[in-house]
């Protein structure tokens, strides 16, 4: 059966965009906090190359934790299976156990999207890129074929200012000798990473390799494996929202992956990839429309992997 | 592209088989700790009424924590949404947070396969059921076209004399008032349930209703809706098996739900179900060589939801 | 310096009476939720024979937990220190952690006065003599000089009744090992050791021997060794108030041990026995009025071991 | 009775310091690893003035941990009870609920002896000073009558380049807002605050005012209140070894803090001060023999508080 997915997705805007927003802006830097919370926007990207949006879709805006998709890919392409020594691939079960569970498991973060995992992950390509920095901006650039994108200092330095929590997390598991670079520089390209800024229709695209098997939608390069990219998908199943991601998985049943500036990637193997912004959040830290958005479109269609 | 399913599983049957078993039996009752640890069977089941297996597939096993799959689709059918006022539906994080989770989350378990979980589901059958025991059993004889299924009181007497464990977490949860019954009560159904045996091929049937949108296989009843058999496959996905349910779905890619007998199901949408048997347990308590068959069925073909 | 004992009593009764009670009844069983919550009454019991109290010091309530030092002491005498191998000395943090600090230590408790540490020493009374329930109140009979005290049959059956907390932690740690009886004939003999009532005036003579290094005052029997008699007042100092040992160390100064009936007892060595009752609870579950007043006394004196 | 003290730590140094060290050095930083394992030391002051040694008593160790206690009573002396807001003065469980339990009480450490609660007290004498380092300098050279003494260099800044944990944790504290400078100055002036080294002599004189009521030994200067000098005393006992502390409380039964360095100081109101020291230190990171000669001490006199 043949999806009209245009038309699955404007009613799914309608609904969500008729719902009182019951989220909250997040507010611990100004950059985010300033943000106009009635912005909501959707595009997607078909693997066949059809791709169509609404609302604020082209309206750039803070990727924050998205990113960490890309870093892992990155880091993942370069050492294979290796990098499992150093992070787990469980869920992290509540916010609250982050800390607990670190300690118990010795330094070694529950999975890559938590921060303490971010956070490794980010060392791994500061140990093995000549300089990291550069060399994910070029990758990412290379994924959303967006030569001129660049991270943005503004969020970077602001995020710097406030990221006590980060420091300490950065810290902690170099105290169990799972950070192998200073802290000070890990953290720096933490921060950065996490600054890039994108719209719906672009992050779609980058992210659209994913629903291709590892593969680039415009000239079939391999960015991964097909064995890697499916793997990174079951990670953003049971790991892409933090102490929700039963709930998404329940509700959406789509790998998928959010962040803090109220941007949501999803995406269904073999046949698109998915990005939401509006950036009031719910409590679990996730966008309120964007997950109402998504629920609605995996509901009323059949269009979930379970 | 048409995958010649009988070929993958007889060399995945093969490789797990030539693999030295590192696993242990269970051993805190006698009923598994005297099982035959050489037993290897597994059977598939189309959805389209193909089916075949190998080793002992054919042989009966206790089925233990299989069983809660079978349950928790009996009350979700009874109460529908309703039901997740008295459960939450995510990862538990690690055995070892299962009691501060409770404790941290009013006595709400964490999802429906957990063992605190599962005795909820128990409690909720009895409050709405004229007679649980009798009736679950009917809805198990149903699932699978055995009328002569039974208990194994040898089994649920066994597990009864050893289960201060669980005797503990019903009795929590009742401090929480989660529990309407008497915890005996409760508990006796509990360990009832966790009696069941079947052989592969009788699970893999019994299950595959799951892996066809909820209608039976034989006769296309509805035994649950599409969209609830979705939900108990995301949830088996993030929740199957305890604190390895990120490594299955990272390593595996399919629903699946494993038990301290040595089963384990697992379920390709639309696709097929399939159950294997190998008693001797990884330290996750999940069947050493059954995880082994399974993860090497989903990586050497492309059989993976991802 | 020779301290008018009586007239710091009197004024500390005086202060607290007049504080308004920002306590609240223990509830969970009718025999606790009916008592008078005006009542307040002080007793001490001087090493020297003298004594003297104030207030409702003459009329009986339920000791509930502080029967937890006489329990520790009949298992101490009888197992002396080996009685270590199954109860730890350590602070148990908070309320929180009972759970978790009971699992990541195998079964063993914290301390002899956490709920599973006086299981534990039920359990090791019942394993030590021919009739845990009959000789344990003839060792209080003896240490009170109160030949016809009884347990109270509706306190303990109202316990039972609700104790679904107390059958979980016994079960739990049962499970490990930790428990050697069967659990519902610990917890009978635990719910009628919490049953006993006393009034303050009996109480603080009850309790005066750890005050006298062991003898017991009108006879000079000795009940414990002098060693012993530190010891126990040593763990009463760091874990008789759960999570307000600290607190109330830091602030009266003195060990001490609450029950959630409202009755607390404290003690000076080589000096007095005080207890004191008044039935509404802090939030942390001990006397409001009882801890001010007991706070009173050691801040206007100077009697504390500090 | 008088007790022949001389005596009783002669035989008690003996006994020790014939046992096998079961102990084993601090190895975290090379200041403390290359230090002579087999150097045993005690000395006691009396508050009569008295004092008398053994051992290598006279030689100067890292008194590490032990400033805690000085830094507390600086801050205490200055804010008065205000202080309280800031840190809890509850026992910490374990060292694995350090992290959790910040999470859980938002930021406020247990207490002032765990390191957490130590940088809080940092933090407070860097808000309320001109000039943080110097004038706790100068407050411990006027309790030590040593107007020489000075921060080791080579110790502090040792630890900061080994430090994380400490980072870690005051960035956590700072997450919260309960850290009012800069992590990093905090951090100097804690890691330079635990650099102090005396010897046994001057450490038991130096800490003998809380021997003392808060009264300085050889002038009658008012250090702290009487009120104060006791509260630091309760919290010495329930809170001054770590999750050793109720150990310690049981077998020696006296207010004491240790250090990573193998010193350890404790007191007995109105009576002495003690100090020992042995490098070798037992699993909870309190020195093995130090432990033992206390406990000694307590134990064969009566010389305890219970």
């Amino acid at each position: 059966m043949a999806y009209n997915y245009r038309t699955i997705i404007e009613k799914a805007y309608q609904m969500a965009n008729s719902m009182e927003d019951e989220g909250k802006l997040a507010t611990y830097i100004p950059e985010l906090a300033n943000v106009d919370p009635s912005k909501f926007g959707v595009h997607m990207t078909k693997v066949n190359g059809d791709n169509f949006g609404m609302g604020d879709h082209l309206e750039r805006f803070s990727i924050q934790s998205i990113a960490k998709v890309l870093s892992l890919t990155l880091a993942y392409k370069i050492l294979g299976e290796e990098i499992w020594k150093r992070i787990d691939v469980e869920p992290s079960g509540t916010k609250f156990d982050s800390l607990l569970l670190l300690e118990t498991n010795n330094g070694i973060p529950r999975n890559p999207f938590v921060n303490s995992g971010a956070i490794v992950i980010c060392d791994i390509l500061i140990s093995h890129l000549d300089d990291a920095r550069e060399e994910f901006l070029a990758f990412v650039r290379k994924l959303s074929d967006l030569p001129e994108l660049n991270y943005s200092d503004k969020i970077a330095d602001s995020e710097k200012m406030y990221g006590y929590r980060n420091v300490a997390l950065c810290n902690f598991i170099k105290s169990f000798g799972n950070i192998e670079n200073e802290p000070a520089v890990v953290l720096d390209f933490y921060f950065d990473m996490c600054s890039l800024e994108m719209n719906c229709q672009e992050l779609s695209y980058t992210i659209s390799f994913l629903a291709n098997n590892g593969y680039k939608l415009s000239n079939n390069e391999v960015i991964v494996s097909s064995s890697q990219s499916k793997r990174i998908n079951a990670l953003m199943l049971t790991c892409g929202f933090y102490d929700e991601s039963g709930e998404f998985a329940f509700k959406v049943g789509l790998p998928g992956k959010s962040g803090v500036g109220g941007g949501i990637v999803a995406l269904y193997p073999n046949n698109y990839a998915i990005a939401v912004w509006s950036p009031k959040l719910n409590p679990h830290g996730n966008s309120f429309k964007g997950m109402k958005l998504l629920e609605e479109v995996t509901t009323h269609s059949e269009m979930s992997i379970f």
